[in-house]
């Protein structure tokens, strides 16, 4: 159960970061959908590693083969295989790893687990397990399309460190978070963070962030009103990729500070649909969305392996200094752009395809 | 599916806030647990409305009743269902709300999700489902003491609005949390809070504010690696709770202001024990408890239901006014305390029970 | 999870024969259906003791109340409680198996498996568990109706020990079953059951047989190909009602006597239908029906309890001698037979609510 | 959800008969077990076509290759992804089967279920798809053996049509199955089947028969009291296996023809052991396993392929004859055998851990 996602579109995934490969098996997926090997990889190789000067150099073309579930190019309804096998593991690079718990890794709680890892790389905690998810969204992906035909994602870079960018939610555009290698679409502010995250690699160091992430032409009515609220399914879904510590969604923690009658979203007719105003709320009202767009931001910290000398102890229990090599990212905000984006398509697919068995037809929609 | 919470402890809760009752079922409990309604209402007194002066004054008693597995005051093994009747549902205090949405309130997706709703009230956006919850976690504090006897589960308010209580997680006590009526074991801005609640509701406005919580004594080793990490299933429970816009564990979303060698936790030998020196990791690495303190925050919205006049819309697509009336609490928090608590509990109950099943004995835990 | 069943529509069931009463969640139902507690008392007065001469003289009205999920007669979309309280229990009938275990009965294995168990009655293996399950199918049934209008599921008895109806499942109709208290349409041989039964009765012994079930006018395509087989589905549903012992489909053990020449149902076009010329799949291939009627049979053993003297062993670990008394049915099969047609509408509900999520609409269904 | 089995060892298997390959994610394995590519070969050889004269010619290795979730020779918690690809797949030699759905197989079912499907063989439905049950099975027994080591399934041929074969489930041993290649220890009955199976295939028909499997050595307190019984999960994972039409448990059907007074198991004490005089119940009283070895048959029919002409339909809705070529099992039993043991040993594998979380230590087991 540690590795699988969802409830009608569920994503099994497998791999570490140094075994023979990582992949996906997606089940639940509509049948007679165009799918090729291109439309999956065109959204790992926003992923992949070695993509630019920013990213770890670690070279991976991170190539899926599909394996299953597809026939003359359309899905068949049955069970979907990706895989995508490593080539560029370098495990020697790594052997300090087997006598020390790298800070803030999840070296010591994998051995506290499970009494034994893979000190050969993050094992199951590396971001190289997301490529299952990233390759399973693109695949969600259609299924959304056939759906909700005017349902957009568009995640971004909010900030670095301290620089923050200056986005609108309601019009920002997918090609420019694209135009530029730290994907953040203020093209001023990003300059400034490739700048600031070359800076801070140079010292062996590395930063955190923020990723904001927007849904826009979600149709009323997704998710649940109890546990499966729809904000609970995105946190889980945030929180579950790699070095990430928050999540909030609408006004956040912010909206704390406000009163209810600054807070509340008033509700207008806008021909014969229901709108709100303000969008406080994010898009969503008791858990479940109300057609406005979905805005929540997901904070990532500073990558946990860095270049200096760090205190730290042995699976021996001895205190020891440890100075890692390897290859890594100083910030992994670019590359965890598509995974906020691949986590979102997968929560909104499942609550589709729930509400269609549950009340499509019945509540007259 | 909507309804249901934990893979092993599961719960599914049942009713609304104006029907016949509410209640829940909890599978998956272990036999031989000493068991009594007492247990569990200790729990739902601190969760009630009509507790102080500071919460809505509807007058329910909310008694619990246990109606099957648990024998001669022991549980059976077999599934625990625990039924609250309603008494003070005043449907007819609802009736505007049949006309209009409440903005930032759950009606206008629920009508939008399912065609119908009940409108003499929250329905399962109501706080009143967390009863189910609360008395759930009531019987998963039972399984926690029996296999993690050390573990404590402190859940307090650390702001309201503006005004930032000041408290040490790692030392601070259940008492002392439950010592003044808003739940924030800092006494001298507990005063402040309590008394600009009372203010705020006079203007009949509302307020939000921040929930902690820390778990001292966690065993390391808790959480799976990739999907249900602990953090993603804590936030999901947290976010599935009424009001809540974010959730930040450890150093959260300020942790994005700092380098990598700032943030990281440096490991040392404490006797034969791994410790960290810090602890922005919140007690959480790679998704397993490393065995620090867990530390988490909740951010609460101010309470839709406000008493002043808001514009909104009818069931029929006319613009409309509102003033609402009916009982409704002008500050969640104090009472969301027990419903943080109870899903940590329900959160770590499933995976100690995970735990056992997948690693104890292999893995020399 | 024990007490669960079902993906999309699914019921988790409560209670033991003697605590308190026993009931039913249900979890995912359509919104907007019509429902009162008379829809759900039409089954269970189907299923209760003391319906007639041949069953359990218990005294239960198995009055049900609905508790949640549906307001002004219409399900909400939300979970629906339905609650029966025990009336009649008689704990003290059951004093002498406090210390005896009831031969081919749970009593041994659940204190094998809990170490403890409510020895006043069956607990949880009581067909009184059942009673949430019929509840729950009476709610299904509306949700099939408002999907598979013509579907209809007829279970009946088909033999009683040695004595065998002779019954066409292609026209039984549901009256015939209902129009004798032994419930098998052949009322020549229905009268030779019933008083085979109490002859059986009068002896302080106790009966099996055989219990069909046809369901028609089923829309082909519900099932999946691998593991959740519609044919599987059944068969799981069927052995976890108690005292069953075996599940065929279609041809069955019979089947296996015959060469695939012979077993073959050949197709042929009926106008734009594809049909089957014989019906040895029973209505299902592939794991998946293909709308032809499907038909299983369903293996009931004689009931355990009897009032003869029987050679057993004590919670202590002595061999000793039981002679029970209590109230009991010498042959489960009238009552069985809702139970069956209950879980084979629980089996259907839920693979429709699938197929409508998956498939319908890409497959042109 | 229709792809995969077990609740907490759970397995996700993919592919088609046609397609790259076929595999099995393995989730929620304990650690630190013992597990190479051969153990998992050595149960595929047995599955696998081509291995004797009276099985499919189809010249497929089936060697497995190992993906993820194992280093250095052991186990590491995390999911075990295993593929076998396809080699010998000759899609052309399915080129009638586009144009006609092949009689009692799933051609026309999943045509009405997804609007699609891969006509180049069974797709899902093909026995292929086994290849990953089999080799998680492989998986599985190492947990078992850690858990439980005296446990031992054992399965075999009962009957081949109307063959039938003398076999005493308390003593038959595996080397005696595979002493022949029909997998029968009647080694006299063996050489009868042997030749009947070359006899029917020489005519181009098929035939069915019964296979029964015993487990002994299982520890009293497996399975759950109402949905997942031990037995209701055994006979969803065998009627999950293609070609099955029946599963019967202990006395299974013939049990209907018996009164109480002689069904009954009587207890006894043997030392310190609970133990029955008969064993009628099959090892299962209650949904739980008691301790005595639990035997089940199987109904398997004859191979739907023949090679004969047989009535049919074409997807466009004519009637036509069809002569199938193709490389098919005459009889699917022998191949079988492996599948029913493999089916067992993944029910007992997920059951044995649910034990373990939820009772051991509490229940005094």
């Amino acid at each position: 159960m540690s590795s699988q996602f969802g409830h009608l579109f569920r994503i099994s995934t497998w791999g570490e970061s140094h075994g023979g490969g990582v992949g996906v098996v997606v089940d639940g997926c509509p049948p007679l959908l165009h799918l090729s090997e291109a439309d999956i990889q065109r959204d790992l190789d926003r992923r992949r590693p070695g993509q630019s000067e920013i990213v770890t150099p670690r070279d991976e073309a991170d190539q899926c083969r599909i394996l299953s579930g597809v026939f003359e190019g359309r899905t068949l309804g049955t069970p979907i295989a990706v895989s995508v096998m490593n080539k560029d593991a370098r495990p020697e690079a790594y052997r300090e790893m087997e006598h020390a718990y790298r800070p803030s890794h999840a070296d010591y709680t994998y051995q506290a687990k499970y009494g034994v890892r893979n000190w050969q790389g993050g094992g199951r905690s590396s971001a190289r397990e997301t490529i299952g998810r990233v390759a399973a969204s693109a695949i969600g992906k259609k299924v959304l399309a056939a759906i909700c035909p005017g349902l957009e994602v568009v995640a971004y870079v909010r900030s670095i460190q301290h620089l923050q960018a200056d986005i609108d939610p309601n019009t920002v555009q997918f090609d420019a978070v694209e135009s530029n290698i730290v994907r953040c679409p203020d093209a001023a502010m990003a300059e400034r963070m490739i700048e600031h995250i070359k800076s801070v690699r140079s010292e062996g160091d590395s930063v955190g962030g923020i990723i904001e992430c927007v849904v826009r032409g979600v149709p009323p009515g997704l998710g649940e009103p109890a546990f499966d609220r729809l904000e609970a399914d995105l946190a889980k879904g945030m929180l579950s990729l790699p070095a990430t510590k928050g999540f909030e969604v609408g006004s956040g923690f912010a909206g704390c500070g406000l009163r209810g009658s600054e807070h509340n979203d008033a509700f207008y007719m806008e021909h014969d649909r229901v709108r709100t105003r303000t969008n406080r709320s994010g898009g969503v009202q008791g858990g479940i969305s109300n057609g406005e767009p979905i805005i929540f931001r997901v904070a990532f910290k500073p990558t946990a392996t860095i270049f200096q000398s760090q205190q730290t102890v042995s699976p021996q229990g001895e205190d020891v200094e440890l100075k890692a090599r390897g290859r890594h990212d100083a910030c992994v905000l670019p590359r965890a752009v598509p995974m906020v984006e691949a986590m979102t398509v997968l929560v909104l697919t499942d609550h589709v395809l729930r509400q269609r068995a549950q009340n499509s037809g019945f509540a007259g929609v």
